[in-house]
């Protein structure tokens, strides 16, 4: 075959799981402010006029949760019962519980004392780069992304005010087999909330002409690309009140696309003692790493853990034949050159900090804010030097 | 690299994740045993003490669903308030809405009328299959179920009286890089929750002895192989009361281990017109019938959407270099031999049934029960012909 096809999606910040992202994020960043050695694992469910927050919490901050919920619900834009939400006039439940003291002593032995802190679950994570755009990410998710994120844009300056929050967007992309990169895009797909006055065709043409073509890049799209908008014909009702939404339930929009695969943790709300979340970022920084220090075009590594233990149980690297020196050479470098022991990652990637708010839309990789110290490069002229590039 | 190592884990029906995905899928069930027609999306959140049903529901059926959350939890076997949850003492809040008009417009339209009923939701699926087992699963996933069940049974028939529901179990497998199958277990974790009396040195043997050896065969296990058993030294607390459980927070558990990508979508509670649901399911009939027509070893298919439109945006197969017909080939086959339109794979697998309840826990592939309409292989002997094999 000379061409092959490949999807990614993504969803805007008014998506209600991704209202539930960010609510977990929210509470874990003010929690860290005051409790760098917190334990936090917030879950929040969202529907129509309500908001649950839930989960295991041990702190000493002192935090108001449901102001932050609302506040964050408020920021989103959901601020008039014309949208299905609004901050003031949800309810929203607390049931925060504590860490189990019977997992807590699995994850603090040894904390403090040298870099054994136990992993605060077991578990398997992957990383992945590529050479497909500059951030190292894979074409789909990160131009899906960059639709939902300009849908926001145009909504909250004003130029489309007749934008609601709640927006997903879809490429398919035409992807040539010969050199595995993508060469056209064959579909774009996006959803977005809308107010009632706005008919089908102006959203339609405003859409493509003010998202869509000043976001994709004009080479990759053709006469054939198929643009499918508003496909059901009507999206007022939209948020929470269209579907109920609730923390993690994003995890693919969060990472690859499906361009990789995924061990199925979630990210928001989880401090970093939890490898779901810390584990992914370290994978995602030596994979970027391995790429960026020329040593493949293309890098997959997987890492698990045991609960309680600090070394990975496995690590696994695959670069898929784009290897530039021999994989056990990759494999030894990443042990030599990174520590994924939970302590070695937060340490190394400064994850104690509340810097959590910004992950929870529009991805935790390929970005290129200060606060994802998981996407610098800074290992790639060490693995190459010490690979002998 | 001569090998390499591969990490699955799965978790059993007591996990608060899993008590979450079964209690959607008992009140679909429910529900579709009286009104085929319904459109359900039902979500679940489990803490201490706590249970709330949300999501969307249209349905003319009649279901106290509080009842039906209960009895599931009381079949999982937490009734008992030392477990830390009991189905009678438990709150549970009902929060379901309808489903949104908007989207119904979009899924409804052409419903009845031929084959075109619209997708209910935009996104991306993979089907998966390969020869590392008979039930054409890859290993270490597959028997990360086996030695949760044959948990749940010591238990629930009295051997090991001390065995309590929550349990998570994770197999890191040795690779030989040539053929790319697995020759030996690296690592086995187990941690069950258990009864205060029983002592950790007791509690490691008996999992060792009674559920890990007469699960794994035999001839996977070597000298080198580690046995992680209730790390954490401690597992009392479990269930709801350990951990919040969400519904579709177990998708790689579901699936394929993470041997495969996945899609994001998760799979309990939603009704088939849910293309998350359906069209994952036809994509791993799709590539198992592929892997028994022995068109190739391994097969990996990727489905995309868009919501309100049958026809899916896009279709592709790899089978990573094992195939014994063109590729060309195998993707014209699937177009040919199955309707992947969502009503089209809804009377294929005849998804209007009551079934889904099995489906909610050891994951939803690679079952031999004969509710899994998904894993006949009823087509490959027609693949086979028209491949000319
Ligand atoms: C289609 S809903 C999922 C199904 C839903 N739970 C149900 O019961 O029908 C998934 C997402 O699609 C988007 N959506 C909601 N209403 C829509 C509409 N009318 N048209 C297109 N997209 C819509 C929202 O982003 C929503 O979170
Ligand atoms: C470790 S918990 C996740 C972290 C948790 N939310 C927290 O805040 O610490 C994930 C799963 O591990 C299992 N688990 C709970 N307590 C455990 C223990 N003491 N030892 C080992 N596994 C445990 C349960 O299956 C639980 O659902």
């Amino acid at each position: 075959m000379s061409e092959y096809l490949f999807t990614s999606e993504s969803v805007s910040e008014g998506h209600p799981d991704k209202v539930a992202d960010q609510i977990s994020d929210a509470i874990l960043d003010a929690i860290l402010r005051e409790d760098k050695h917190a334990r936090v694992a917030a879950e929040t469910l969202v529907n129509t006029g309500l908001v649950v927050l839930a989960g295991e919490i041990t702190t000493h901050a002192n935090v108001d949760y449901i102001q932050i919920a609302r506040d964050t619900i408020k920021r989103i834009g959901y601020d008039n019962a014309d949208m299905g939400f609004d901050h003031r006039g949800c309810a929203v439940l607390v049931g925060y519980d504590k860490q189990s003291p019977d997992i807590a002593q699995g994850v603090n032995e040894g904390e403090g004392l040298d870099l054994d802190q136990g992993a605060g679950d077991q578990g398997l994570m992957f990383g992945y780069a590529c050479d497909e755009t500059p951030t190292l990410m894979p074409f789909p998710i990160y131009y899906a992304h960059r639709l939902v994120q300009r849908q926001s844009e145009l909504r909250k300056d004003g130029r489309l005010p007749w934008l609601r929050p709640d927006a997903k967007s879809q490429i398919t992309c035409v992807y040539d087999s010969e050199t595995g990169l993508p060469k056209s895009i064959d579909t774009v797909v996006l959803s977005t909330q809308h107010a009632p006055e706005i008919d089908h065709k102006t959203l339609t043409e405003a859409v493509i002409e003010d998202i869509v073509k000043p976001v994709l890049p004009a080479e990759m799209l053709t006469a054939n690309t198929k643009y499918l908008i508003n496909p059901t014909g009507r999206f007022v009702i939209g948020g929470p009140q269209g579907d109920c939404g609730l923390t993690g339930r994003k995890i693919i929009v969060d990472t690859y696309g499906g361009a990789a695969p995924h061990g199925g943790g979630a990210f928001s709300g989880k401090d970093p003692s939890k490898v779901d979340r810390s584990a992914a970022y370290a994978g995602r920084y030596v994979a970027k790493n391995i790429v960026a220090a020329g040593l493949a075009r293309q890098c997959q590594i997987q890492v698990s853990y045991a609960i309680g233990v600090a070394r990975p149980t496995s690590i696994s690297v695959d670069t898929f034949g784009t290897n530039t020196v021999p994989n056990e050479l990759i494999v030894e470098l990443v042990k030599r050159h990174f520590d994924l022991r939970p302590k070695g990652i937060i340490q190394q990637l400064d994850l104690l900090r509340p810097i959590y708010g910004k992950t929870a839309a529009y991805g935790h990789f390929g970005r290129e804010e200060p606060e994802f110290s998981w996407e610098r490069t800074d290992k790639a002229e060490a693995l190459r030097a010490d690979a002998g590039l």
